[in-house]
């Protein structure tokens, strides 16, 4: 079902990554581009943008170089992301900067977000205004991940703090994927917009839904560690709400893991799972995503071709709503 | 003399960097970005930029977003290579990195770089043309930064390992700089070329002198700890000269102490210096600076526009000859 509907897209975005020359020398700036291209990933900001043109136009041909940008720049930002959190773990893979080192993980994320503005640069119509999009939701990025890592040191980020900090980190890129897509698809101004609030709104969900992973998820499927968001203090949706929910011992119990250095690990994501459990964040999350995805329903809705042309969009979002990985 | 030809340009840069809006929150990413773009510099590479688009034009203005776009670029890998060195000091002022941390050094220096493409996206003509030899250079300089850090761990680095070396990682760079001015001034592509080649050759020079300011520069007009490339063990031209021109004895007190862990530093930058004197190493330097300073003169030579509007960059090469800074 859901996932059938972007396969396709997939794997045109795999066979054209394969195609494309990254570079071979110097080694050590271009064999972490390619190991962390070749890993893989679900490739799905890509193919929102090959789905989106095609939606529009009938054809997905035109969209395939400012995929690749999105694709090369998505994981450019995970690269980085994983030096800054010094994830080990990335995909079930060890991260690039545990593998060799931080310095060539630094320079080698940097050459990878050149080479996406490369591919951007090859877009073949409405370049001005798909570069124009593309820079602000990069810049907006950087701004959420820098709030992210803010959060950490904060104990009073609410609900709102949040949702803004993954509307920057995660939901305009998503949005932006798919308004690229429709740009160069031909899509007129309103319709551009609605599409870019559909990818915000399933972008906002696709978070909560990882920040679920995270901790609910499995190790194998999810491909990164289970409770990394806990054991770096992540001011996670399950956290926030569990904060605001949470008794006065259980209140007492997060914050005094939250402020303790070097915990044991172990101990602390069970307790944390404990309290979560007992105050039902996983089911409120579930309501939220819900929430986020019947908004991006009637973004859809209100877009003005024919239903038809939608049925790969409708079929994303439920594949989001069922994601395990 | 030299100096003042391109200090109109360098007030002009200085001034639409103060008028542009950064940014403001998070602080955490910009404020580390105004720091740096607050700290100046000498601003060559935009300087160039505009006075390249005016040589060709008679007017600079088109070439004022473009300049910027490079100004921020280069200040972005001065960041990031600042962490990859743990350089403490730039421009005499902390880096980056040590005034705060290496993961907001990280983040604002990927918040820069985006924000140079925000530039270059406003070329306002030749975009196409602009935007490929902007993105081609930027990897290049990935390139060479990658090849700078392989050469520190490796003793058999010959001259011409080097030199491709520095033209990757700073001779591009000034002749994209010089190219896409005069791309935007209307230059033919011969000119184009040419005004390339000279930038080119400017740019090894530049290499050499900052090699040299590095060892026998003064601290305060130079900005950057004195003795830096030899505690780093970074393969310049002084230390190449010298390892393949040194007796046996000079030869193994060099190796020896690049392949000591933690040497005092004094100590080893006194035995380096006594043995580079001793070998007239900064002879051979200041003549291989010369030779690159006269190809560029016969680039400029052949460029097909009246002597006069060439003035400005006669004159800057011969501020490169003499600077000390």
């Amino acid at each position: 079902m859901g996932m059938d509907s972007i396969k396709k897209y997939q794997e045109l975005i795999n066979k054209n990554l394969n195609e494309e020359l990254i570079g071979n020398s110097p080694e050590n700036l271009y064999a972490p581009i390619k190991y962390v291209l070749k890993i893989g990933g679900k490739r799905l900001r890509s193919a929102l943008c090959l789905m989106a043109c095609e939606m529009f136009s009938g054809d997905y041909q035109q969209a395939i170089k400012p995929a690749l940008a999105l694709e090369i720049f998505h994981n450019f930002t995970l690269l980085h992301d994983d030096i800054m959190d010094d994830a080990p773990v990335r995909r079930n893979k060890t991260t690039v900067h545990k593998k060799w080192d931080s310095n060539i993980a630094l320079l080698s994320g940097d050459a990878m977000s050149i080479i996406a503005y490369k591919y951007i640069a090859q877009t073949p119509v409405q370049l001005n205004q798909c570069l124009e999009v593309f820079n602000d939701t990069a810049l907006k990025i950087c701004e959420g991940q820098q709030l992210d890592m803010d959060f950490e040191n904060n104990i009073n980020v609410t609900i709102k703090d949040y949702i803004y900090m993954i509307s920057l980190k995660t939901a305009v890129f998503i949005a932006c994927s798919l308004k690229i897509g429709a740009i160069i698809g031909g899509a007129n101004a309103k319709d551009s917009q609605l599409i870019y609030d559909a990818g915000y709104n399933i972008g906002l969900a696709f978070q909560l839904q990882d920040d679920l992973l995270d901790t609910y998820g499995e190790k194998n499927k999810f491909g990164k560690q289970i409770g990394g968001d806990i054991i770096s203090n992540k001011k996670t949706f399950l956290l926030i709400n569990a904060l605001q929910s949470a008794n006065k011992q259980q209140h007492e119990e997060l914050i005094s893991r939250l402020s303790i250095k070097n915990p044991d690990p172990n101990e602390k994501i069970k307790t944390f799972i404990d309290i979560y459990n007992n105050l039902n964040v996983k089911d409120e999350t579930l309501n939220q995503i819900n929430n986020y995805l019947e908004l991006a329903i009637t973004d859809i809705n209100d877009i003005s071709i024919n239903s038809n042309s939608k049925e790969s969009l409708y079929q994303f979002v439920d594949y989001i709503r069922n994601r395990n990985h």
